[in-house]
């Protein structure tokens, strides 16, 4: 068993990304549809949706992303004069706003803020130091000195359920609000497998062995551009050795306490689970269900 | 069922990382390692393993990272002048070094390169443009100028079994060897799940719908930085509507066929395999032994 998301419902259209002349007509469409930010934040309507304007609207020269095909309308974003790459609990009106939208808007937003925050951080080329301009609708940035392409990152993250003899090893953050506990994570290194990089997490931050590591699903997470995968993990000992210079702490929490944080009791409950949102939230759903 | 590989042996050790003065004493001593490459490929031995000189033999400014202690030997990799990111087919001398690596040293090269290779080819800050240095040895590169911090890339890939009535659906990339098939292949894109990118990338290059997506297993692939996330699926039909701006063929291989292929046959056989040292390999075999 595993979960699963929905996707954000566009048509990707990779092909209109690599024709100029299409993608101009679609930019120059007068029902073509531009998602509203508010720099990196989502714009909410009544209803906790995604709000849309008219993409005719821009100046000719907005740096605009196209995200593909709603049925018959196209849909850009815009690049924002900058990014930002802190992690999604330090920007506060966006963590709340987030929080309102259905699945499948968050799969959409999260498209769009990963593409226009990358470009708004990578406007110079890597390769010789030199300005790069948007292409294929951007999806991709160019450099017209030394003719490197660069493309928008995506970055691996390992986030796990550690269990050992019924219970579920949890972490904290530094930065984490109080009390709050998820999965441990991690970003998956250059040379190692999903699998490696869920074992050497572990150990490195609560010096636990496991083995047995099962793959539970993934999602995106634009805060700024991780793919979460999701694993299942089994411990061989619960003796914990904690390093506090990556995380506030770890512990164990027994069934019962998981089950309980779940149910948003907040106030009488062991510790505040991650927000619905959020893949460690359905992990926890799924190993509560599981078990049953 | 899944697939796995062995790691490269050595521990990470990535609390050196952030002590510069632990860095500088590892990388003094007399018995450190050094993994040696030619440029960005690997330099065998008699043995068809991974050869090694000394760390202290390098000029004292000479770029290096630290791959981690085997043991108690520190382990160094040396950033030449230019990176190369074409695929790994593309390195002739290459492609045919690493078909004779075992796993393990599969692995460590792999770390190596993938490293190597990014800090070649990321010399120059993608926020601001001015030149970068490396940092916290060799995992990270900071800017001085804007304050940025740049972390090695891991892209990461979905490749798919493709699977309907028994039979298996595989493609040619445009500039394969003869007669050469593998497992479809695409990135995985900002926004979207491992599963989403499978059913994506099958409809987008061979015009089929794919559904019960499952994990199989994962590799890391340095050419340039790719982590390769194995998937099988089964296609709604067999139709196919190839996308020949994408891929050279597409086609259905029936399991009597492609077992001959992999008992390497090659001169009767129905196409020539992927290389062992590549997932898409080991999840051949592993789709054989299942149905078995």
């Amino acid at each position: 068993m595993t979960i699963s998301y929905p996707g954000h419902g566009l048509d990707r259209a990779d092909h209109s990304r690599t024709d100029p002349a299409l993608l101009a007509a679609l930019r120059a469409r007068a029902d073509a549809r531009l998602l509203l930010m508010d720099a990196l934040s989502p714009v909410l309507d009544a209803a906790n949706g995604l709000s849309y304007g008219a993409a005719a609207d821009l100046p000719p020269d907005a740096e605009t992303v196209f995200l593909g095909m709603d049925g018959e309308l196209p849909v850009f974003a815009v690049v924002p004069a900058e990014g930002d790459d802190r992690p999604a609990y330090l920007q506060k009106p966006n963590w709340a706003a987030i929080a309102l939208l259905g699945l499948q808007d968050m799969a959409l937003y999260a498209t769009a803020r990963s593409l226009v925050d990358w470009h708004a951080r990578h406007r110079f080329c890597a390769r010789c130091g030199a300005p790069t301009h948007i292409a294929k609708g951007g999806w991709q940035r160019d450099c017209p000195a030394c003719t490197a392409q660069h493309f928008p990152r995506t970055d691996p993250v390992a986030i796990m359920l550690v269990e050992h003899d019924g219970d579920l090893l949890l972490g904290r953050g530094t930065q984490f609000p109080p009390r709050s506990y998820s999965a441990l994570a991690g970003f998956i290194e250059p040379g190692e497998t999903i699998e490696q990089a869920v074992a050497r997490e572990v150990w490195e931050e609560a010096g636990v062995r496991v083995h047995s590591v099962r793959y539970i699903g993934s999602q995106p997470w634009p805060f700024p551009s991780q793919l979460m995968i999701g694993c299942h993990a089994l411990a061989e000992g619960r003796d914990l050795t904690v390093d506090y210079t990556e995380i506030a702490d770890a512990r164990w929490f027994t069934r019962a306490e998981v089950a309980e944080a779940m149910e948003r009791r907040a106030d009488g409950a062991a510790f505040i689970p991650p927000p619905a949102h959020a893949i460690a939230n359905a992990m926890l759903g799924w190993w509560l269900e599981r078990a049953r």
